[in-house]
C-alpha cells in the first residue's frame, strides 16, 4: 500500500497531463460544469489518493481473521477464517480518485481489483493505474492485481457475465448504473449507494434538534446518499414547526417541495409523486404532513430505498417502532443520517453503502470485502 | 413452532393420503424407484418433520442478536442488529420434508416463505402447507407467512424476476436447478449443495486414517453434498496405499472411475476428463496420482465446486498450504468431509450448505438467514 502511494505520488505530473486531456475532451464533447469538475484532478486531489493509500496500510488487515471458532466433543476443531473473495469488479463513473480508492481497498483486502471506469476519465485512470503498477512491482507483486478494464460499452456486458471468474461486481454511481448492473448481471453484485433518506419529525420532537439534524442532514453535503431527500412531519407539531422549517431552509437556499398541507404554511413547490421517490442530491427537499407515525412508516415503506430513516422524537415507544418497523440499512433516532458512513463508523476505509440484505448492510469496510473459509482440523475422526 | 409441530402431527392422515395421490400419480407416469422413494412419505418420515420443527424451536431467535455494537466520542451509540430478510422464496426438488422443514427455518428467523415445491410432489406439499398454516392461524400468526407457489413452470420464472418483493432466493436440489436459478433470478440467491469433494492423501499421511477417511467420506451416505467423490493420491505413497484403497472401496462395493496410473495397479474402470468433474452422489469414486501436493491443488483448483476438500497428511507444511490455498467453503485435515454439515457444526438447523462467498459461505443456520440493521441513536447529535 505505501508503495503504491509512493509510487502514485511520483506520478502526479503524468497524471495531471493525462487528466488535462480527459478534461479537454470533456469539453469539447460540451460535458456539463458539473461533471468535469468531478472529473478534474489536482495537485490536492492526488494527495488525497496517496493520504488515503497510506491511511489504508495502517489499518488492521482482515485477512486470516478469526471469525468464530469451536471444538466439537470428538476434538474436531473448526476454524471460520477471513478470506478474499478473489477478483472484485469495480464498475463506476466519472470520478477518477475512485481508481485509487477502489483498488486500495481491494488489495488491503487480499482482493485482485478489475477497475472499470467511465470512458470519460480513461486517459486519467490509465495512468493512475499505472502508476500503482509500478507500486506493486517495486515490492515484487504481481502488476495485475489491479487491471483496468479497457474498451466500448460491450465490456462492462462481458465482465457481468464472467460467472466464476470474477467473484463480486460493485457498481459504483448513479441509479442507472446500479440498477443495469443488478438486473443484468450472473456475477454476484452488492448493492451500493441510491439514497431516499427520510427524516420524519415526530410529535413528541425537540424541535431545536429537529430544526439542527434537518439541516444538517439536507445541506452539510447534499450530494452523498446519506444526505435527507424527504421532510416528514408529525399533524400534532406541524402548525408550531413547519414555519420554522421552511425559514430554516429558505435560509439555507434550500428548495421545498410541498404537499398541500405544507404549502397551507408557505411559498413551496407542489410535490407530487415523483417528488417523493425523488434522490434529489442537490439542495431540494420534499416535504409532507402525515397524521400519524404510522402514516410516516407507511410512507417511508412506499419510497424508502433501504439506506438511512431518521425519526426525531422524545417518545420511546415511537423511537422504538421506528427502528423495528422501518426496513433500512439504518435506523437513527436524534441523529443526523450524516452519520451512516464508513468513517464515521470507525471503519477506516469504505467501498460504498450497501443498500442490499445479503453479505454486507450498510457502511463497507475492509471486513465487508472478505468471505469466511472454515478449517476444519482433525486427527482421523470420522462420523459415525 | 410448536403449534406448527402440534398442527402437523395431527394431519398425518390427510397428509399420507396426499403423498399416497402424488405417489400413484409418479407411478403411472413411470417415474424411478429411487425418485418415488424420495418422494414417499410414511408415518416415521412425518414423525421426523414433527420433531425437526420440535427442535427448531428449542434453538435462540437469532432476530434482535446485537452483533457489535460500539458509541462514537460524541455520544452516537450504534448497534448493529439482526433483522429477518422479509420474504425467501425456496425452490426445491421432490422430497416433501424439505417444505416443513425450510417452512420451519423461515419461520424461526422471522421471515415469510414462498414455497415453490415440485409439481410431483404438489399435493404432499399442498396438505404438509395445510397444516403448518392451521398451527400459525391456532397462535394468531397470518397463515400466509407460510405459502405454498403453485402453477405451471413459468411461475418459476416470475418468482425469479420478482425482484424487490421476494428478499432472496434458495434453490435445493440438483445442479441443474440450481444452475438455472443463479443464471436467471434478479432475486438475491443463495446457491447451495453441488459438492464435487476431493480427498488428497499425501506423501505423508497416515494409511490408516486415509483409509478410514475414505471409505467414511465415500460410503456414510453416499447421496448427499459432502461426499468424497475423487481421491488423489501423492505418488510417493501411491504404491503401498492405492492397492489398500482399491482393496478397501472394493469391499464396500465402491466403483473406482481411475487414470491410468492407478489402472497400473488394479482392475479399474477407466476415468477420463468427466469423470473428474462429476458430483457421482451414488457408490463411484474418480482416482487419480499426483506428483506433488501442487498438482493436487492445480486438480482441485480445475474441478473443485468449492464445497469441502480434505487433505490426509502428517506434515504441518502440507496442511498449512492447503488451508490456505484451495478456495472452498471449507477445507479439512485428518478428519471427514462429512463432518461439513449444520448438524455436526451445532447450528441445530441447516436450510444448505452454501458454495458461493458472497453473506454465507459453508452450512447455514439460523444466522444465515438473517440480514443486519444499524440502529443508530443519539441525542441531536449532527456532523461537523
Amino acid at each position: 500500500m505505501l508503495a503504491m502511494a509512493d509510487a502514485l505520488a511520483k506520478s502526479e505530473t503524468a497524471i495531471l497531463e493525462a487528466n488535462q486531456r480527459d478534461v479537454s475532451q470533456a469539453e469539447a464533447n460540451g460535458t456539463s460544469a458539473a461533471l468535469i469538475d468531478r472529473l478534474r484532478l489536482s495537485p490536492d486531489r492526488i494527495a488525497g489518493m496517496v493520504d488515503g493509500l497510506r491511511e489504508l496500510a495502517a489499518l488492521p488487515d482482515p485477512v486470516g481473521d478469526v471469525v468464530r471458532g469451536w471444538t466439537n466433543a470428538n476434538g474436531v476443531r473448526v476454524r471460520q477464517v477471513r478470506v478474499p473473495f478473489g477478483v472484485v469488479g469495480i464498475i463506476y463513473e466519472a470520478r477518477p480518485n475512485v481508481t485509487a480508492d477502489a483498488a486500495g481497498i481491494c488489495l488491503k483486502s487480499g482482493n485482485a481489483a478489475l477497475l472499470r471506469g467511465s470512458s470519460s476519465a480513461a486517459e486519467s485512470n490509465a495512468a493512475i493505474v499505472e502508476a500503482l503498477q509500478a507500486g506493486l512491482v517495486d515490492v515484487g507483486l504481481p502488476a495485475d492485481a489491479i487491471q483496468l478494464v479497457p474498451g466500448p460499452r460491450e465490456v462492462t456486458n462481458e465482465l457481468m457475465a464472467a460467472r466464476g471468474l470474477v467473484d463480486v461486481l460493485i457498481p459504483r454511481g448513479g441509479a442507472g448504473l446500479i440498477d443495469n448492473v443488478v438486473r443484468n448481471s450472473q456475477v454476484p453484485v452488492i448493492e451500493t449507494g441510491v439514497g431516499n433518506c427520510h427524516l420524519f419529525v415526530d410529535a413528541a420532537a425537540d424541535e431545536q434538534m429537529a430544526l439542527n439534524i434537518m439541516i444538517n442532514a439536507k445541506t452539510q453535503r447534499p450530494s452523498v446518499c446519506n444526505a435527507a431527500e424527504t421532510l416528514l412531519v408529525h399533524a400534532d407539531i406541524a402548525e408550531s414547526f413547519v414555519p420554522k422549517a421552511l425559514e430554516a431552509l429558505a435560509a439555507r437556499g434550500v428548495t421545498v417541495h410541498g404537499d398541500s398541507r405544507v404549502a397551507a404554511f408557505g411559498d413551496v413547490v407542489p410535490a407530487d409523486e415523483h417528488d417523493f421517490a425523488e434522490e434529489y442530491l442537490s439542495l431540494d427537499i420534499a416535504m409532507a404532513i402525515v397524521d400519524s407515525l404510522d402514516e410516516a412508516l407507511q410512507h417511508i415503506r412506499r419510497y424508502s430505498t433501504g439506506h438511512s430513516e431518521t425519526i426525531i422524537t422524545d417518545s420511546q415507544t415511537s423511537a422504538s417502532r421506528f427502528a423495528t418497523e422501518v426496513d433500512a440499512a439504518a435506523v437513527l433516532v436524534n441523529a443526523s443520517s450524516r452519520f451512516v458512513d464508513g468513517g464515521e463508523f470507525g471503519f477506516g476505509a469504505e467501498i460504498g453503502i450497501s443498500t442490499q440484505k445479503l453479505h454486507a448492510r450498510g457502511p463497507m469496510g475492509l471486513h465487508e470485502m472478505t468471505s469466511t473459509k472454515y478449517v476444519v482440523t482433525g486427527s482421523g475422526q470420522i462420523r459415525g
